[in-house]
């Protein structure tokens, strides 16, 4: 699906979206990258985006999430479907009605079409996504007034459900992050074992044993410990680590 | 939804569906129930149907079943979504190439309405649901030839990708047996230790060591210990166990 594709039901699925927490580390905190709707009265929500009628609904999450971030190959996972009955974008419907001479003779994206389309009771398919935030640029999409990382601690009161959406994305990289091994996602390519184990405590919000940690991640096998680079005191500089590539 | 709902847009929301893998457990084997389609065939399908415009989709999902099995509190799970691109129901189209005049001027459910509904393409949210078997009396639909339960290893090739659905529903259930303490929700309301320890070998398709398991269990303290009866035999019978009732 090209940016600017009109909304109807020739190119894409009706009342049924993608919705995206797209997870960011750094400063010991996770981050979520969010958009402002291109409407009058800061609208927050997370990024999200229709099913083209040919394509799968993987392929449609990324591409909602490379329209925003640049990235190609993003970890995500569906985590959780949102359907309650009177999920209605009730903000778009108020701000139009605020400013009842937005939409006259506008194209794409803010026409009269676009607003139909958006005012219909949506069921929402939730992705989560985890990136190394260094890596990302935010981007505007068509729709977007802005995009931006916000700590996780600190999100806006978002449209409709999305912040309970976040939450729930919140819950599901908990469960997952362990059995799943997918916390390397967030981090750089090479990372000391303390940077992991500041990762692990930042999701679970809880310290972890150190101990107990590295040998716990050791154990596991999964990570190759590079060579010490020289330094002035060597002996102190810890060791850094990369996960070990599939040969 | 009243059975008999006519299929379009006024009514439901189109090209979304619910399919569910529901488990029983009889004769230490996982059984699920599937229907055979109201066409010539023999077109299997698990049961599925749509989400009315003004329903949340657990209570769709719960009419759903509820219609297949006459349970009310059916314990019941999303547990993913299965959306490619070309996830169109071939066999439906087939069987009415074959039949031609199997449709003229026929009314609900086998109308050109309902078979053109059915011939587009389909997102579905996958449920899984368990229950005890003994109290499932299956019952057929308008749209289903007949209805019955099936061991999960001698499945019938079923429509499209539902036995692919019903596997990614056992995946799910292995997941969650333990961890979310569902397992009580597929034996009757009292049972042996040994009932409960052959019905996790079932699932999990593996032997459980007795001692350990029994442990386990018990350390969870989650089960009432029943008195026993009397019997001729007293001391050999089984303690019977029934899940704590909340207060």
């Amino acid at each position: 699906m090209k940016p600017g594709t009109a909304l109807n039901t020739e190119n894409f699925i009706a009342q049924l979206s993608i919705d995206c927490v797209v997870f960011g580390y750094a400063d010991m905190q996770l981050h979520v990258l969010i958009s402002e709707f291109l409407l009058p009265g800061n609208i927050w929500t997370l990024p999200g985006g229709f099913i083209g009628q040919a394509e799968g609904i993987e392929d449609a999450a990324k591409r909602i999430l490379h329209e925003r971030t640049g990235l190609e190959n993003i970890y995500l996972e569906q985590f959780k479907v949102f359907g309650q009955s009177d999920r209605v974008n009730e903000e778009v419907k108020a701000a139009l009605e605020k400013s009842p001479g937005l939409l006259s003779g506008r194209p794409f994206p803010l026409n009269a079409e676009t607003l139909n389309w958006l005012s219909e009771r949506f069921i929402s398919i939730g992705f989560y996504a985890l990136v190394d935030i260094n890596k990302v640029t935010p981007r505007k999409t068509e729709m977007d007034e802005s995009v931006a990382w916000h700590p996780i601690d600190e999100l806006p009161a978002m449209i409709m459900d999305h912040n309970a959406i976040a939450l729930e994305g919140l819950k599901a990289l908990r469960e997952n992050l362990d059995n799943k091994l997918i916390a390397f996602n967030l981090l750089p390519e090479t990372f000391t074992m303390r940077e992991l184990q500041e990762l692990y405590e930042t999701v679970y919000d809880r310290p972890f044993p150190r101990n107990n940690f590295q040998k716990k991640i050791l154990d596991m096998d999964i990570l190759d410990r590079l060579e010490k680079q020289f330094t002035g005191a060597q002996n102190r500089a810890p060791y850094i680590y990369r996960v070990k590539q599939k040969t």
